[in-house]
């Protein structure tokens, strides 16, 4: 069902793909890493398995593989960055940068994006703040397939929030993670394996509960963090909410039902009223509140505690952000990534068509 | 069961109980607008219903009412507050203020506020950016009731989020939640009434799952948002997290287990790290990123069509966040706040332990 496949194959793999899209070198460089970030974490959804997504993105002229990037409009500590129809794995990087320098020169940078497309997965960009001793912040908006409570309408995205936090002596808290009940790759997993969801996951055209794994090529929907409104799926809603407005409207982008959908074969919405699909990005620099000792000796007690804290009946510890991605990669960069035979034979295909080897 | 009160004689009556606390005049003031600001909006468990909590806090020395409020550390888009054990509903008004100011010059504000107490709601706070045509962000942790995914232990507090966003004709887009499936004030609900609490809520001591409204009273826990693994609870116990570390780890305030309790008779935890409790503030001008006329359009927008977005079976139409809280208001500036006999008692037997009318 899968083959192991090392990272640099795949790296190099992607890199020669975005190459042969017309990209720069250094922007089939930047777009390979962010990509391949997806899959030595363990988001195999929103890595490689993607790459033929891009391509058709770009054969049906809505990804632009030679953009201007630019600031369109700034302050000392925020800015809107016009991607030019760029890919989203390269327009948010340059979007982070310029939260980054903002954050350097000020103490915080936040940077919304408009004219964007995909940009694989949220943890990514947050955590380029790290290595500058900042928090690091990302979202996305995303094309609807989620209802907020009470309805049966898709409004929303999966709209995911990652925040990255440096420690010291420990590894760095990382959350990441869609603004719905379960991410589309989860439903995808059980897709393929013909198995029903649980509850609370997604709901009918009419909006009835539903444990179809394929209830959203029948018209159905995702459901906001929470499931329903007993268990508070309108905070789901608001948080999902807040993502697109930040990522959508405050740069101009599209938002809500409007937001361009993945697939190239998916008419684009009527009457859109923005650029592309927008992100937010925000960096905070540590020692612009306290001294980054002191932080990180507290942030080191923090996780030390939460990894202590006493597990509930039948588990064995509590988990800490980032923990379970971390120790994917380091395991994946050993032995190498699995990849689904069904997405080994689309790279194959891809290899074809733009005569490169895999 | 409830009378009706008028706002300004509620309001009255608890800056004559701030004042006889000791507070200036001034603080007294924005101590009761804060406060009161739950009563008007529907958030009972928070309004006057706390004020007797509050007066125990004074009087085992927790509270300061006459504190010394200042930034501890800043750049210019930043700041830690020390709120010098002032009451929180006039520690948090003043850090908003910083954000708000440091946003006028250089486009963003965020302040992170060490040595405070509970605040009151955070969408009072938020709100506050509003009038200036600048999103407002608040949060704030709180002693620890929430047990992680997987854990059995009370390790994070109910730690809410509140944004505001302002819009054109349309009112503004606010959400205000607890990072738990079930806020505290809910449970309270059903206690009084005697009844179960749907699962998810709430579980035991062993961190098996229970119906039981007195479950937390028994040494069980609220569960995060999400309730249990299958329905992403993680995810809730992230975003709690972040609320923690923003509020308590950049300011030098206490986090997880640490926090103080808001009840004075609970003894506080033993080998606490920081100063109080802490909050995170910040505050975004419109105008740093997009023209203020085009983005409020949008935002209009947004809210008519997530008006109209389709109903689902059984239900009448979508809310858009802050439209409840907002009709409410409306309702009882006009009708009265209605308050149950037992908080009235509550607020008689502080009227006669400070000689004051009420």
């Amino acid at each position: 069902m899968e083959q192991f496949f090392a990272y640099t194959r795949l790296f190099n793999f992607a890199k020669s793909i975005f190459l042969k899209m017309g990209c720069s070198d250094q922007d089939a460089d930047i777009a390979s890493k962010a990509l391949l970030s997806a899959d030595i974490r363990g988001v195999d959804s929103h890595g490689v398995a993607r790459l033929s997504g891009y391509v058709r993105l770009w054969e049906v002229n809505r990804v632009n593989s030679k953009p201007t990037i630019q600031i369109i409009h700034e302050t000392p500590s925020t800015g809107v960055v016009d991607g030019d129809a760029g890919l989203g794995l390269v327009v948010a990087p340059f979007a982070m940068e310029q939260a980054i320098n903002k954050a350097k020169n000020v103490g915080s940078g936040w940077v919304s994006v408009q004219n964007s497309n995909h940009f694989g997965i949220a943890g990514y960009h947050a955590m380029l703040a790290l290595p500058h001793d900042m928090i690091g912040i990302a979202m996305t908006n995303a094309s609807a397939l989620v209802a907020p409570t009470f309805s049966k309408e898709r409004m929303l995205g999966t709209n995911p929030i990652a925040v990255a936090i440096p420690a010291g002596i420990e590894p760095p808290f990382v959350a990441d993670f869609a603004t719905t009940t379960a991410a589309n790759g989860k439903l995808e997993i059980l897709q393929r394996k013909n198995q029903p969801v649980p509850e609370g996951w997604v709901q009918t055209q009419d909006g009835s509960p539903s444990n179809d794994a394929n209830e959203l090529k029948n018209g159905g929907a995702l459901l906001p963090l929470g499931s329903d409104r007993e268990h508070s799926s309108h905070k789901g809603y608001m948080l999902g909410s807040i993502v697109d407005i930040f990522s959508g409207i405050l740069s101009g982008a599209n938002y809500g039902p409007w937001v361009p959908p993945f697939p190239s074969f998916i008419p684009m919405p009527e009457n859109m009223p923005g650029k592309g699909i927008g992100h937010f990005f925000g960096a905070m620099r540590i020692d612009a509140f306290r001294k980054p000792e002191a932080f990180k000796k507290d942030m080191d007690q923090w996780i030390q505690r939460f990894r202590k804290a006493a597990p509930a009946k039948g588990f064995s510890s509590v988990i800490v952000p980032g923990d379970p991605e971390r120790e994917i990669e380091k395991r994946r960069m050993t032995e190498g990534i699995p990849i689904l035979s069904l997405v080994v034979k689309d790279l194959e295909a891809l290899a074809t068509k733009f005569s490169v080897d895999f």
